[in-house]
């Protein structure tokens, strides 16, 4: 399997003219889509198709209309979320805001606001079409370019895992940007695994900007609006096997832009983290060693702030236990941290960690034995797991909360199966307890 | 089965002087637990037995330590939620309020703050040792009476319908009030059947009553602190057969008390509604027919009003669908709408619709043949179910959040097993497409 590459996802990162309404783009597409039928989907390019060719009124107006925002939360709950900040009002401030708006104007020119500066979307896809990406492009065009081939590096890698291949759904936003969500479902090795991009360009409203300053005061307060950029990289996999772990990593960048197209603000965030129904310390002092790894080359200070983080943030409060054994989890890290050269390239670290340290254990642990009692406690955690999801993660509810979402690739995290028993508890000194006892209280691994 | 009355609930219905310690006690709760072994449970009586002896200092204080309230939202997320109307800042503000208010003070009198008057705990405690239960007690007394005799008849019904027991588990509440859940796990019948009552008596602070206020004008605006009495039956009961449907249902009354213990503001919330993952239209009518009979009863605009309510409430907002096929839901039922005793009346009637109308279903339904895509469906529609529960539900959310609240209880209505897949589409013209078409647009039934 593993000299089979994904020819689709290939063809969506190398293809930068084809047109992905063709005939032949249909006819690959429905040879990759064994089970799922949907006419709506399309390939998305690597972006260098521009959203709207220069000149018509479409491409003129800086307000985002409904679906701008809308499409924008695309499986990225997480995503745009953790990006914008902080909590809930900024949703239904970007849902006010974008009902607020005017809608946009008809997509053929007909005058209109033409005096206005082109947007960021089409000013990055005309860079792209002039002359390509290279290291000095803007950072929105390189992280785009760097989520995509992990993308396809990470799904050709599991695909290799499992003997099974990913459905592969994308489509482009209106406006520039768009998402691939790969998925594979009742595999051999994976009962769900979900491997996502999405780059989203839209505009922010006053008050999203008023709250975002908390953390960033870069951004200009005296605007009515920014537009802005948002691409990340999200992954979920639920392994059949209930000795090998839940696996989630997420990595992205956002950005602002002023007026003239330039960076207004900008930020990193993301993290990985593990979540077993039964522990085997090695696998996860294993996985946190090579977090510890990717962290260390940039900052000694990293692993150790991004692990608590990740253990703050992934807690199921109303159990009163983390969500798993952790891992790393940071958020608006940007010029006050560090230089965003610098932070790109610990995010790559960070994204190039990954395959090395969850292979070995999803390797290890695939085919092991294991009886129906074991898999019934998998089940249980399943459904933990869906609790944290449902109930405590702010990118969930963002992306839930935005009118016209994209519902099946935020929910794509949840497991396939999942069990909730009343009153269950584990048996005194079993592994199942100890594995609790953990995650009530989370321990150093490295 | 119909001849066995369920030892436990009937002797906690009858008995008022029993020790809930004693020998004999703990004995015949041993008896009934087949399943589950927890040393903390205790049963508790029809609450005839005071919360404190009168003349302790225990007695006195009027504010609400933590516990008072958390152990309030037992189960009772749903209940004292809706009750206290409106949304999560009331939450929160009780959580605030009862982190500030002082600790009570030590169970054995110290002297101290003697001289304040009995809550309507003590008040209610004092009244059911003297007179007992009678038509001219105060709302609260019969209301929890008759939730209770609701309580043990329905999981009678239940356990003659599915041939197993349920699993009795119940509490005291230190300063008075209590619950009783009852679940039965992996029936013959049921997958998971939860039946429970609560009984709160705690203080709302003065944010939450401002909010109140706004749904009713007879709330005491000047005052610091409200004692409140909230006291409610909920019920889920999720199938094994996909042919028969879930149902939901949910009864409570709400009261706040002058500091002489006089009644301040009181209102009535509930409703039932189903949920099934194949339709049998003549399975829904009667559900329908059998509560509008209810409602019609009292009057003729109720059914109409309450069905609407439902189907705005149990509404999937994230998917564009409502949770099933809908009931009767209503709130903040006070003196603006009729009398107490009417309502009461009102009440009383519905809760008396449940089992003639939901036993012929599940009769009809347990035992009939179903595929394993017919199961997989259901499961499929448990998740949903799920979804409306952990995202949308404001009780379960209220519950959730309360530092202390007993999770198990809250979140006793999840289904046993779920399952969520990736783009999954009913087929075109199938039962399972004409669901959906009928969740997104509910239809009139009677």
């Amino acid at each position: 399997m593993n000299a089979v590459r994904p020819p689709l996802l290939e063809a969506a990162l190398k293809s930068c003219t084809k047109s992905p309404r063709s005939a032949t783009y249909r006819a690959s597409l429905h040879q990759s889509r064994r089970t799922i039928q949907r006419p709506q989907r399309r390939w998305v390019s690597d972006g260098s198709k521009p959203p709207t060719p220069p000149g018509t009124a479409e491409k003129v107006t800086v307000f985002a209309p409904k679906t701008r925002i809308a499409v924008g939360v695309v499986f990225v709950g997480t995503l745009a979320y953790s990006m914008i900040t902080g909590n809930r009002e900024i949703a239904a401030a970007e849902q006010d805001s974008a009902q607020q708006y005017p809608p946009p104007p008809p997509p053929s020119g007909s005058g209109g606001h033409q005096l206005e500066a082109p947007s960021i979307a089409e000013r990055d896809a005309l860079s792209k079409r002039e002359s390509g990406i290279s290291p000095t492009s803007p950072m929105r065009l390189r992280m785009e370019q760097f989520i995509k081939q992990k993308q396809q590096e990470i799904v050709k890698s599991l695909e290799s895992v499992d003997g099974s291949r990913f459905t592969i759904d994308s489509w482009d936003r209106p406006r520039g940007g768009g998402g691939i969500t790969c998925v594979l479902q009742d595999g051999q090795v994976f009962e769900k695994a979900g491997v996502n991009t999405s780059v989203v360009y839209g505009t922010l409203p006053r008050e999203a900007i008023s709250k975002m300053r908390v953390n960033h005061k870069a951004l200009d307060a005296g605007v009515e609006s920014l537009e802005f950029f948002a691409a990340g990289l999200s992954l979920v996999l639920h392994p059949i096997n209930p000795m090998a772990p839940t696996v989630h990593l997420n990595y992205r960048y956002f950005e602002t832009a002023n007026h003239d197209g330039s960076t207004n603000a900008w930020w990193f965030g993301g993290g990985t983290d593990l979540t077993p129904s039964y522990l085997f310390d090695e696998d996860v002092i294993a996985f946190h060693r090579g977090i510890k790894e990717a962290c260390d080359k940039h900052d000694k200070n990293y692993y150790p702030r991004f692990k608590k983080w990740c253990d703050d943030y992934f807690y199921v409060k109303h159990r009163g236990e983390c969500r798993g054994v952790g891992g790393i989890f940071f958020d608006d890290l940007d010029e006050t941290e560090k230089d965003q050269e610098s932070l790109f390239a610990f995010i790559q670290s960070c994204l190039g960690a990954f395959l090395p340290s969850y292979l070995p254990i999803i390797e290890k642990r695939k085919e092991m034995p294991f009886s129906e009692h074991e898999k019934r406690w998998q089940q249980l955690r399943r459904g933990r797991y869906v609790e944290f999801n449902l109930v405590h993660d702010r990118g969930t509810a963002f992306g839930l909360n935005t009118p016209g979402a994209r519902i099946e690739s935020i929910l794509m995290s949840l497991p396939l199966t999942a069990r909730w028993q009343y009153q269950h508890e584990p048996e005194k000194g079993s592994r199942e307890e100890r594995l609790v006892n953990i995650l009530k209280k989370p321990v150093e691994w490295v």
